[in-house]
């Protein structure tokens, strides 16, 4: 009953006239990608999404999957196995890895590009080979030769899939807490022992092999997070040829009943001396998990943005389709019997809402990405610094806010269909329930806003955010004489100065009172996602007046100035409340005596 | 595994300290209920709710209704049937109903209360005992004699149910549109044929009729709103003797699938040449209506404020329980792994969020529910006019403010929960999908705003803002040599100003392009809540500050002021930002060309 028409044209706006990725070609792979082979792959991705991932969403809604316990294999919804072979088929799975492995080298912004597709059309189904690629790149970055070439050319491939194993019953945000044991055997290898909850994409019957990337402690080690290790536990044990031998010691002992992604396994996964071998060195496991977390959290970025985009989708079709009242200006539709909803101002300002973050996420999630793309392949160490620092930066700020309002687009989307978004026909209430869960998994969205003001802000002096405010004055500066221009560097520059304002109340006032930075980091990250989407509108409307100059598509870019001034106009101000509930401090919040929260 | 405690203290507190309920003593039923009484009917009330609505909520959802093709009869969640005997024996569907008719004549605030703790357990269920009171409402207030007598004391003693049958497939919101027809038979009696979907409790096990409210048109009837009658068919005719005799013609023809209440039945209702008896004068019908509408309103508000209160316990207490990392400012729980995540002040901001929206709503409410008793019951002609002004005014406001909070704070409680909150085990979930229908049905909330905006403001000049305004600026006033009271009447006071400031923008603009109005409603509807909400916890802060000093249980007192500080210092300031997209104007909203949202 959803449709879906892949933005390819947004998309393209963002890549080649916004982040003029061609400006990159000196980068490794960029030069592969030139418009027309973008424009090439978004289409072909997008018919992918459109029409294999899509009509499958609400077969995995409706399915789920099933533990079958006589082997403990997952069976997962109808059609979903074929549809991986598609996307193993056409090469997906490794668009932006390295070419030693399998993968074909191209620009990691246009793979986050063809992934918001994905992750649109099917979110549950998207987060099996994107677990899969999650655990490459810790392997890449951490893993032995031999382990790189055990592992990586198969997951890369698609013919293994891939988990991350983190959370356990009494510990998921403070790892320090997990027990999983680690015996070595003397021989290399390790027993390992222990439960793992909320592990996605834990068995299924996709692939011939799952490679399970697990913490756990060695027996000995330290207590707390500096006795964690990592290492590789593959469902089946491999020879030295290549091929599958023995079925390793570990199994699915459950599945999780969800809110949503049903078609997703959310595996209870049991280690009973299964063998695995260390990645990376002893009692480092947690540095090395977290390659795997920064991707991973981009990667859930990219979903907040997807279910925005596609709700948005669905509820501006309903809403030029579905006839109801009037116009309170009299009939624009006077041949019909009532109006199509969408004359109606406050269906305009539900669609505007959404429509304006999601253009302005879109710009700054991708300028994002790119820094990814200059962190590993610059060959200017400056430039790789500079990267890495907004990436750290941005990547908490990212995965919060856009998925805050993945969900909220969700909702307000729902709302636009009134009764009908809420049957489950329609389609609309599964897109609320499946991005629901991207703001808890991957660091919950609270633990971000603390990651942002507890760590990487305070990171190096606060280098990175000097550089984000240096950026936008530059923007500014460069960009005085632009009449047109000039909303939204007034909007950006107003948005820095109430961000600037907050950062020097926290330095100010944490250090005496950590609870304040605290009590202010949702806001705080929420004030900083207004300011990046400020950025990435000033940067779109930039490139929109210069291309409307140009001639062509006229239409398009005045839309994107419009949209842009909504922004301004009805996002932006949410700044000021998020500032003075910033400056309130702590004392609000932490005021009450614990026991008076429980109910008397 | 969900948790509920009935709120008795805070409701007392509300009703004899702040509404001091018993200073209504001359109204009709409030002299049999002074504070003891209330006390033990919350209590009885709390019990039900807690011990018997409140572990079938997950059954409802789990199993669902289910519709038997031979018959079409529903049959509703195991353990449903049994619960509704206890709820009727207990009186609980009278409890403020005309005596006349069966009921206890008791306060409508006092009603309200209990239905809060009911709907808080059970939205699902609350539904069928709830669409039945509403639709005993619209007889009493414009049935002829006989249908009184025929039908009331049936309903009020839960022996039949009843329901409002508004929608059909192409109109919801607009009305003017429905097609049902009722053709007279010239005995009195009309032929009622046509589909009606949507309809809450249509058909199900509980009772022996179901007495439906129809929206149709008669033969000839003009079109549009101004030719709808409203109509009660009965499922069963009623013999002159009150026994049931013949099968009506209509039938439940199928159940709608949703996003949550699983446990109500939601039908599709077929009337076929069923037969039907006109309710007040013809073509009035859509007025009869809004009396159910209003009271059903009031209902969903509470709805809304019960979705706050049980999933704010909930996050509560397993904030208080569960261990995970330690305070920013060191160990609270040195002895333990971990400390309770209670000690992070990002999750006291989820938890006193919630919990002082939802204290200073209940005042609010509460406070609106007693209008609906002056109004009834005073015998004061401006007393009168005053509560129906008060009534109509706070009514949209109440109802879309109330359930939206009640949803986000629904997924807050989830958050708090992070990843078991997204488990279905856990029970949060539900609440977020249960709490979701309250933003849609009886009338959507963007509806509500339109309503605001375009009727209830500017009717009979808007004399009943003006009347708020001067209540306001008479507690002011009243208070200002109260030093403790100070910051509640100084929030209170600039959350007024800015409300009459947007309140005289749309006076100025609204009437030169009512697209501004539309524009606005949302945001103005949510300043005018937060002005509201500020008017409630000054009240609350009056009475604490004064029973405070009467000795007691002065904890209690200290903890209402601090949980209206929190108020003030981290919600209120949202005002700011609804005042800034008010006035921002419809051109925005509307500069976008209706195609242009389409995908491309």
């Amino acid at each position: 009953m959803t449709t879906y028409t892949p933005p390819v044209k947004d998309m393209n706006f963002v890549l080649n006239d916004v982040l003029q990725v061609s400006k990159y070609s000196n980068l490794p792979g960029f030069s592969d990608a030139p418009e027309d082979v973008i424009t090439a792959i978004l289409e072909e991705g997008g018919k992918l999404a459109a029409n294999v991932l899509h009509p499958l969403n609400k077969v995995g809604d409706k399915e789920g999957c099933k533990l079958n316990p006589d082997d403990a294999s997952v069976t997962t919804p109808t059609g979903f196995k074929e549809a991986y072979g598609q996307y193993r088929e056409g090469g997906w799975g490794g668009l932006s890895f390295d070419p030693e492995y399998g993968g074909q080298g191209l620009p990691h912004v246009l793979a986050i590009a063809v992934q918001e597709m994905f992750s649109a059309c099917n979110h549950a189904f998207i987060m099996y080979p994107g677990l899969a690629l999650a655990a490459a790149n810790a392997l890449h970055a951490h893993g032995s030769d031999e382990q790189k070439q055990t592992y990586l050319p198969k997951i890369i491939s698609g013919e293994w899939g891939g988990t991350m194993n983190l959370t356990e019953p009494h510990c998921g945000t403070d790892l320090g807490m997990l027990r999983t044991k680690a015996a070595p055997q003397g021989d290399g290898s390790y027993k390992i022992s222990g439960q793992k909850i909320w592990i996605s994409a834990g068995e299924h019957d996709m692939v011939d092999n799952v490679v399970h990337l697990v913490l756990a402690r060695i027996e000995g080690a330290p207590e707390g997070v500096k006795g964690i290790s990592l290492f590789v536990v593959p469902k089946y044990l491999v020879n030295d040829d290549g091929s599958l031998g023995e079925r390793n010691k570990l199994q699915c002992g459950g599945l999780e009943e969800k809110m949503g992604i049903h078609g997703n396994a959310t595996c209870v996964m049991n280690y009973d001396e299964a063998t695995g071998w260390l990645v990376g060195e002893e009692n480092k496991g947690l540095a090395a998990m977290f390659v795997m977390m920064n991707e991973a959290r981009l990667g859930t970025a990219v979903q907040g943005l997807a279910a925005s985009e596609i709700s948005y989708q669905n509820a501006a079709a309903y809403a030029n389709d579905r006839i109801q009242g009037r116009a309170l200006t009299g009939p624009k539709a006077p041949e019909k019997q009532a109006d199509p909803i969408i004359v109606h101002p406050d269906v305009r300002r539900m669609l505007m809402d959404q429509r304006a973050t999601l253009e302005g996420g879109r710009a700054w999630l991708y300028w994002s990405a790119l820094q990814a793309d200059l962190e590993h392949k610059s060959e200017d160490d400056e430039t790789k610094v500079k990267a890495d620092d907004y990436l750290g930066l941005m990547t908490p700020v990212l995965k919060a806010y856009l998925t805050d309002k993945g969900f909220d687009h969700a909702s307000t989307a729902l709302q636009v269909l009134g009764g009908s978004g809420y049957t489950q026909e329609w389609g609309m209430e599964q897109f609320v329930r499946d991005a629901r869960i991207a703001m808890i998994y991957e660091g919950a969205n609270g633990i971000q806003a603390l990651d942002l003001v507890g760590r990487k802000l305070p990171k190096n002096g606060g280098r990175a955010i000097q550089a984000f405010f240096a950026d936008i004055d530059q923007f500014v500066s460069d960009n005085q004489g632009n009449e047109e221009l000039k909303p939204f560097v007034e909007g950006l520059t107003s948005a820095k100065a109430d961000l600037a304002d907050a950062t020097a109340w926290l330095m100010q006032n944490a250090f005496q009172n950590p609870d304040n930075a605290g009590a202010a980091s949702t806001d705080y990250l929420h004030l900083f996602g207004l300011v990046c989407l400020a950025h990435g509108w000033a940067q779109l409307a930039k490139a929109a007046i210069e291309r409307r100059g140009e001639g062509g598509d006229t239409v398009f870019f005045e839309n994107k100035l419009i949209t842009g001034k909504y922004f301004l106009a009805r996002i932006l101000p949410e700044k000021s409340s998020h500032l003075a509930k910033i400056k309130s401090g702590a004392e609000p919040v932490m005021a009450l005596d614990a026991e008076a929260f429980m109910a008397s």
